[in-house]
């Protein structure tokens, strides 16, 4: 982080405007309130801003019947450095009363300080990066604003009052404006004191204002395709979609095998590989300790394979849901955990699988409340078994399609690799 | 339709230019070619246009490298009405080749007669209507020319060349250009006749080639938002989970219940009501009277639960797929096929069931081959059970989510409610 260094703490805050409708989206509650991965789409957004640690203040804004639901989220999710404020009936309106919460510091009783540089971003933009946030950021310091845009996908076309094609822009000469947004705090604040109703009732665009009030040629960063905006159902599906595979780049399996089942462990292992982009392998004993597992969890990992021959059954699998609720790895995201058992038996006892099932399924229940979704997945192997590769090759496909779906309705089922 | 009744047949054909190379994917293949449910999105988009009975011929364009792809693309999923075109090296070039093939109908030997009216739909645009389709061609008949809008989703602005915001445009007066688009064959032919090797390079716009070159003025109609163009990975996130959605709004229960079993049989009928929008029930003997199935499945309906007691096992669900399997049901979509048993017995034989999952999980290997999906579900259940309610809220969960999620890699599974 280059910036951090030359900058002084307190120098760079963020303004959310949250208040829109959603009317696009065709469905009842907001977007920026639609569950993804079981949490709203403004947490994760917030998210993405608050971990980034030269953002000193976040400020979200929310219409009156929606600051109750925004503060609940941020008990119910930890948020830090998320401040509330009450918005307008417009989108300029609500961005207004986010930034007064700084300039109006003495009038308020709010300790926030006045930043230097303030980002504008959208709170159905879930996907924003630390570099993109550092470049307008910088720009926003260089020419006072600075805004992400993006290559036009379609053709713009102006239409004449009968609603005919008037002319056509050619559309490598325009860009798409995107969030984020960057100005300097003095600029912008003075920008919107400064502009008519007309302005903050129809205008979309916190360039435009910079520019027609301050004179401040904004300076535009070409951004990545991530920056789109949840607007129709279908971003909405996008979204779901793309945490997921990010949720899934990862597994950690635990082991604790003996003998002939170390063969398995390592087989799985290897095979997993293919199936998923980074496989951990630790043991029982490491997985005990908290540094260890600390790590594993801060690398981002949402699922694990807890792997036991069937004597030892879910006792190891209950210890793990222990270690993972101290840690509190499931407040963001769902894990995924799945217990694995061997079994080696030449005729296996099918009844003390069943067994099995009944209790998987009601453990499996009360583990959800936890936000932790237990599967079991059961090897039946034979030592020498010339079909070991495949059956391996099965449960490693079962286990990858369990960790991508992540579906909650499947939870406490025992499947057959 | 009520164009069709007033337009003789053959006035109408369409234009799909498929040649992209798909680079804002970031995949090695182009999107046209990415596989949907299985099924690559060119031949979702001209399924699209195909059932539509008064547009007489698609013409499909592609890269001289992907003509024997689309080739087999036809034949493999039955598509009718369409002719491979090579395509050029930009999009304009793709389609004036198109166009060629019923101008140049004496220089060829090919039989297309030249339309009156012709559509121009983009290959990675699949959720076209008909109502649209029938707007724009109408308004061509009027104006010579016309084109499916949508408002824009961000503010559009130009640069300077310092790459600096130079204006913005206001959004209200402006539109995005989508697809479809319909023309006057004459006038659109003639247009790409006259233009110029700059137009036919770095040109995007068909709406203004008939303008410049035609003095055509097109009627632009406010299109939904299904019209969007597949143009990034999280687009095709989108496009599958709307397929999906699609999938599973019907489903077919075929029981053959007798005694006790009717009750369970009408519970579970009643409570999937709350999870999937149209559940059909008919008995195993209607089932097999092929007029009867063959509504359903014109019905669009490629979700089929084989409710049934546990001695008759699969029997009935191997008849089931051969009806489907004749009735070429998932030769466009994977059906979900639910294998149903309802188990009445005090003290389960554990051991049978898990015989039953061994055979499921091969009689589920190859029924996929032919694109059918089959999974297991075990409703265990008592006479006069107080839970039994709670037991066919699980199933009808179950039953739910493998029907929205079309998992193939959980196929075969043996699931227990």
């Amino acid at each position: 982080m280059e910036l951090s260094d030359s900058w002084s703490a307190g120098s760079v805050a963020a303004v959310l405007p949250a208040g829109g409708s959603g009317e696009r989206l065709g469905a009842a509650r907001p977007k920026q309130f639609c569950a993804l991965q079981g949490r709203p789409l403004v947490s994760h957004t917030a998210r993405a801003l608050e971990r980034i640690s030269w953002i000193s203040d976040i400020i979200v804004v929310v219409s009156l019947e929606h600051i109750e639901t925004m503060k609940s989220i941020i008990q119910k999710y930890g948020h830090k450095r998320i401040t509330v404020v009450e918005g307008g009936v417009t989108r300029h309106r609500s961005i207004f009363n986010g930034l007064k919460i700084f300039a109006e510091n003495k009038l308020s009783n709010c300790p926030l300080q006045k930043p230097e540089v303030v980002i504008i971003h959208d709170a159905v933009r879930p996907f924003i990066e630390e570099d993109i946030l550092l470049k307008v950021v910088k720009a926003a310091k260089d020419h006072g604003a600075a805004g992400a845009i993006r290559p036009l996908v379609s053709t713009v076309v102006a239409s004449s009052a009968d609603g005919c094609l008037d002319h056509s822009l050619e559309r490598a000469r325009y860009r798409a404006s995107e969030m984020p947004q960057a100005f300097l705090f003095d600029i912008i604040y003075q920008a919107y004191h400064q502009c008519n109703d007309y302005d903050l009732d129809y205008g979309t665009e916190c360039l435009h204002l910079a520019l027609k009030y301050c004179k401040t040629k904004a300076k535009l960063i070409e951004g990545s395709p991530d920056l789109w905006k949840v607007t129709y159902k279908r971003d909405l599906y996008a979204a779901e979609s793309i945490i997921k595979d990010n949720l899934s780049q990862q597994v950690c399996v635990i082991t604790d095998m003996k003998g002939d089942d170390v063969q398995v462990g390592f087989l799985l292992h290897e095979t997993l590989k293919s199936h998923i982009k980074q496989v951990k392998r630790i043991s029982v004993s490491l997985c005990k300790d908290d540094n260890y597992m600390q790590n594993i969890i801060l690398g981002q990992c949402y699922n694990f394979i807890c792997m036991h021959v069937k004597k030892s059954a879910f006792q190891e699998t209950q210890q793990l849901v222990d270690i993972l609720e101290n840690a509190n790895v499931s407040t963001l995201y769902p894990v995924v955990l799945i217990s694995v058992h061997l079994n080696v038996s030449e005729n296996a006892s099918f009844s003390s699988e069943m067994e099995d099932l009944t209790r998987i399924k009601e453990f499996a229940r009360e583990v959800k409340k936890k936000n932790i979704l237990v599967y079991g997945l059961l090897i039946h192997y034979n030592k020498d078994d010339p079909q070991l590769q495949e059956t391996v090759n099965s449960a490693a496909t079962i286990i990858s399609a369990l960790i991508k779906d992540r579906n909650p309705e499947l939870i406490g089922q025992l499947l057959v690799a």
